[in-house]
């Protein structure tokens, strides 16, 4: 018997920059031509039904002209197109148009653009690079950092993935004009879910200028781009030293993902979240560790946000708590919630631990309450 | 416009130990309690329906009787079996069993095993640990240094999948002797590859010991696998240093995974990639690389070994010149080859570039010829 050390230690750096601003297509295109991907000239340009005529087309066509090979892989859009088949679909259709190695994927649209894209990107030919623009304020919020990629499957969501990291990131903020209503308000709901979590001045800033922000005011949506990528940044930073951090930006989203689920995705995952995070708060005030007023006054900012604070009447409560606590995550029948210690700022309740098991009877007395 | 920037700059340690020796199943449960996957309790034991009752049953069993929860995941034996399809079925029924992130795949068997549950655990929960327990002379040959892992589509073999470096691997040589003689010698291909890309020595200790190591003689098979895990780490080491050079472990693998395609598989990767070496010492020494003595050497080892040295008669020899030059990777009409030295050697054609292109219509000479 004998043994055989293969060392593998080396330094990492997949630093990138997130640019935040209005059309972003030509900085896009001179930094590409710049080097931003080497000596890359073939592009595929991955993005939805609803984006590609918006956004993908034009970016590609900038990229044709500048001499690039640029094309379009399209899906439908939604929540629906994240799986396993949708990343099949763009792989084989990259193959039969001829790329191989030697390529860079841009993602153009939204969340699920962002997370199916840089998945395949990962996996084919065993990683490519891959450029996000990102053309919603939910993508600003929650898929610009992290690196967290994904695809849903019929049993759990987000679970088969990696962390990928783009080379780059536009956040192009001029795109949050063309969301429907919905999709906005959705994306909003991330942003004050990190609001809750970590910045006090931030959810204050939201109160006052919802209006402004909902008016595409410039100041005020590049304020809640820069925010977002702060906070989510910080996070993810600190998560590196003490492991676990992490997991307090699933604020409001223990009750959200199942709502969303038992809802058939008739409700959007923002407006999910939106309901998950007054759960959360009434959990919280419960325990002690937020007032009446500051749980008034998340929910009023939910609503000034145009997001839903209560439980929709075609969701059945009872599935809501079977859904939540059949889940395999669930340990001697208590699940683990993520709590606010008043506003913009977590409960720790340990080293490294911000979670608290909460038991099947307190979680329905809450569901049922609202 | 604003820029923000997302600092990931840190140190990345994959190193692992390959342990070689027989009868590893205890070793493999003493490391895990000893904590080679830190505080996991889970395994999901990956194999295939031939090596299930080998190995893999046991291993399961040893980790249950040791106070672990194992449970086996099993595949239909054969290259047919690596395609997404496989990788989805895994991680369905892994889901199924309750597995989430705190888990830890082990594959069990050849190279097939070896590149779906390493590309399986890559994804599965964005990344759990995998260890490798190989139990072929091509894994230990091939698979058990470099991360490489891989599916099959029906355009490209090896093209989705992903760099994914184990806990540990363990070479079980007791094993080889539970291979079917084909299967045997299709890992003696690769083995003979490495001896003839990088090492003189070793190819004379094959050419005097092949009957030693057919018989499993215990000294002959170790230094066969310990020669090549170094070998293959050498080259893969220095590419990290000078990328290209990992490009010479294609050697004979041009016109070898051409045949193999062309055979609808009917010939194992080695006996394929046996072929390829043929095709490709001839090459060589057309151009000058190679003398007839050294051709005839190789030949003769390929001999020895059991393995075929001319395309079988039921290959269309138009069809496989097809198959090389209709690839996607075929530029110019020119398709890239990795060339032999003499025995031992490669030819380097300039920094860092390890292949040089050859037309159609000498392919073809060179595959007629044989």
């Amino acid at each position: 018997m004998s043994t055989f050390n293969v060392g593998l230690k080396k330094v990492v750096d997949d630093s990138y920059d997130i640019e935040l601003g209005y059309d972003l297509c030509d900085k896009l295109v001179s930094d590409i031509k710049g080097g931003l991907v080497g000596n890359i000239k073939k592009f595929a340009v991955v993005t939805d039904d609803i984006v590609l005529p918006l956004y993908a087309e034009p970016i590609a066509q900038a990229l044709t002209d500048a001499g690039f090979t640029a094309k379009l892989f399209t899906f439908k859009n939604g929540e629906k197109s994240k799986v396993r088949a949708t990343k099949e679909y763009i792989e084989d259709a990259m193959l039969e148009s001829g790329f191989r190695r030697d390529c860079c994927i841009i993602a153009v649209g939204g969340g699920v653009v962002t997370d199916l894209a840089g998945f395949t990107a990962g996996t084919f030919g065993r990683g490519v690079p891959f450029i996000n623009y990102a053309t919603t304020l939910l993508a600003a919020a929650d898929a610009s950092v992290g690196g967290k990629t994904a695809v849903d499957t019929p049993l759990a969501t987000n679970l088969i993935g990696l962390f990928n990291q783009p080379k780059k990131v536009y956040i192009d903020i001029g795109a949050w004009r063309t969301l429907p209503p919905r999709q906005l308000y959705s994306g909003m709901a991330e942003t004050i879910k990190h609001a809750c979590m970590a910045d006090r001045d931030f959810f204050d800033f939201l109160n006052e200028n919802m209006e402004k922000i909902y008016a595409f005011d410039n100041n005020a949506c590049e304020h809640v781009a820069e925010c977002n990528c702060r906070i989510k940044y910080s996070v993810v930073m600190k998560d590196e030293l003490e492991s676990g951090l992490r997991e307090i930006l699933n604020l409001g989203h223990t009750v959200g993902r199942a709502v969303e689920t038992v809802s058939g995705y008739r409700l959007l995952h923002g407006e999910a979240v939106a309901i998950g995070l007054c759960a959360e708060v009434r959990l919280s005030r419960r325990l002690g560790y937020m007032t009446d007023n500051e749980v008034n006054s998340v929910e009023a900012l939910l609503k000034k946000a145009s997001l839903p604070t209560n439980i929709p009447d075609y969701i059945d409560r009872e599935e809501l708590v079977k859904k939540l606590y059949t889940d395999k995550k669930v340990r001697d029948g208590k699940l683990r919630f993520v709590l606010q210690n008043g506003i913009g700022d977590i409960v720790c309740f340990g080293e490294n631990v911000y979670a608290t098991p909460i038991d099947e009877q307190t979680a329905r007395e809450i569901i049922n309450e609202y």
